[in-house]
């Protein structure tokens, strides 16, 4: 995790990790098209299934750090400044999560 | 989900709701002591799957409700308070997100 | 996993396991009330939510278990009796399956 | 879900109905591509995690909808033809189901 930035540096706090997240993306997007050529190949199923979970696990991992960067950064941006707008950056993140934890 | 408490007022986020995660969780045990018992009584195991599944929900709907809470006092407190303490509320904050994303 | 068992031996896949399933669930239902507990107690928020991952795991750790019984002799006896009953018990486990997977 | 197929039309379950899964997973395809573009236009982060969990909710879908095809076909063909085959068959699909309930 990294240290907290301070507010004028990053507006979204991944933007100072955009690179990282970009290359991240760009992976998944690869696995993504992985898959689809596994199915066209007509591989084996359970191939299949590995790699739909091995992308899945890949996909929590970015969400994860960008919940991490929204904390340190709009959230606790936010915080700082008082007001109903971290009330609103906070319920925003816990829906979030809620969503990440079901799906 | 819960307006920001005042840091005074609570220490845990969630103890001003202390006795509503407490009759959750004391339904939750009884949920876990019925699954106990549907298998001692060897009851079909779709059954048994069904109430597996709705015991998980509920104590994710808990655990996103400490969650909230906990950024809402523990989290927003140290950020106001400034210092060391924030990053580390905020590092633990995201730790448990992830054991909650992958559990 | 446990070995394919024959049609007669057990009705229902996990009997032949209940003992350890009875087990498993008797400390799955002592962790949520150390659940209970550390609410009860004021603790801390992050110490909680980690109790919570540790029993979701759990409970999913019996599930699978539950479900590879039921494959390996609820659908296996189905498939092997033909008819109709094969189709609906394989559909009863893809859902049990989603709502594992959902949850 | 489908209903059983005879062993001779598909060799692998999904393959009956390749189509729609390579459409479902062309989709999913574009869905990463989108995350990553809105990563590299800077956009709010929790717009960016709802995409993620509604990219990981159509990964599950398409997961499940493999495993009933395999359940259907692959596991249900080698259950008919008996033999070591079937036993394995059997535990790939619990470790498969266990990858993606903890994925």
């Amino acid at each position: 995790m990294r240290p907290l930035m301070s507010a004028d540096h990053a507006h979204h706090g991944y933007i100072s990790d955009k690179e990282r997240y970009l290359a991240r993306l760009k992976r998944i997007e690869g696995q993504a098209r992985g898959i689809h050529r596994m199915v066209d190949e007509e591989q084996y199923c359970i191939d299949i299934l590995t790699q739909i979970s091995a992308l899945t696990s890949a996909l929590q991992g970015v969400a994860v750090g960008l919940l991490d960067d929204h904390l340190k950064h709009c959230v606790t941006d936010a915080v700082r400044s008082g007001g109903d707008v971290a009330e609103q950056k906070l319920d925003e993140a816990t829906q979030a999560i809620a969503r990440l934890v079901r799906s």
